[in-house]
């Protein structure tokens, strides 16, 4: 099976290449804490917070994907090149309408050449 | 083959049913009219201008596809649902780094019960 | 994060409605135990052994995705009717081109309703 | 908008490099040319009769579309490597339920270099 890689805080790592490599392979959700029920609310997912990821043709990030708990709300695949074949924060806004009164969003990602990652979970609270 | 349908202005269309039907397939490609060469440069994909589309289990936006003349750039899918199965305009926020001179833009969607959509095209000046 | 559902030998499981529950929505790898380096090598994919999946509007298989250990090969995604929405073993064969004297494949698969799902792993000895 | 290239019969073009360049591009739907209602259909899609593709990582096929006239089926993405990094002709076996007494199959296929292609449609006859 994919091993599922995780993110871990990197202020709790000394090797600067760990660091890096930990942090530009992990996807971020980037939302606000509350949503309004039935309205359009905005999701970023956002690879690495400090470092940026190689856009090679051999070596770049595929797709990430948004989840709701063990729901798939949607996929965004990316060519090789979109990000200019330099080094890069892959990024994405998802619009998506929420019905329920709580999200618990997760993105995965996969990089060609380092797998499966999957973000820290964010919970959100939707207001009527 | 799948027939490729494109926008028409709904402001020439006479018919209320017709301007909607084309308006809510038809992707619209937004963005600034120049970029900067090398930098992130937000590209929003947006269903619809003035009418919205429904977000039914049988009949849904699937997928938008970012093309640069021919060359693919990337492609959101979504599941049914992920708009609250309520009538919305689908949207995605697209980040690319252009690396050429000029850019053209378009956009192709997927309607689940009318089939593929192509908006106008967009050209984007590329600045050193 | 998606629980990830892996399949359990069902003839140990005494509740018939258990055992139709994993084994529809399990994806089983079928294939010859050595394949040819650099010759194309048939994957087929199927979900279920016993027991078929509806493909409902609001319940159906999504997509199945082969791996070779923790890389992506390839990824199938249906649309909803697709199996002409009655029970059915959705399947897809692929074509692989090994060039390592070992795979290790594993399906993963995604159900509307039921999340994200995994099957046994499947190693395959590449000859010259 | 991305320009649709269509198959044209290679007998009746003198140069190698374009019957070579076009056949190794087109996509073929291979299939009997009737089929049972409501029993699976094994529908082959193959890039190239004739000339294989690369399978480099920066020209490669990353896709194929299945379609039923203006409907899609399933689409199949394949990660560069797939092929083993050598010249091929990409292939995904696709397992459709029809439910309708004729089919209009065609295929479409996205080679990173060289854009979109569409097959010759294949019509099938479905007996009850």
């Amino acid at each position: 099976m994919p091993k599922i890689n995780r993110y871990v805080d990197i202020s709790t790592i000394d090797r600067e290449a760990k660091k890096d490599y930990i942090d530009r392979h992990s996807p971020f959700v980037h939302c606000e804490s509350t949503a309004k029920k039935g309205e359009p609310f905005k999701v970023k997912v956002k690879m690495g917070n400090e470092y940026c990821h190689p856009d090679d043709f051999d070596h770049y990030i595929a797709y990430v994907q948004l989840w709701d708990g063990e729901t798939l709300l949607a996929q965004t695949n990316w060519q090789p090149g979109a990000m200019g074949n330099q080094c890069a924060h892959a990024e994405v806004d998802f619009y998506i309408v929420p019905q329920k009164s709580k999200l618990k969003l997760t993105a995965m990602s996969y990089c060609t050449k380092h797998g499966l990652w999957e973000s820290d979970p964010v919970e959100v609270t939707v207001e009527d």
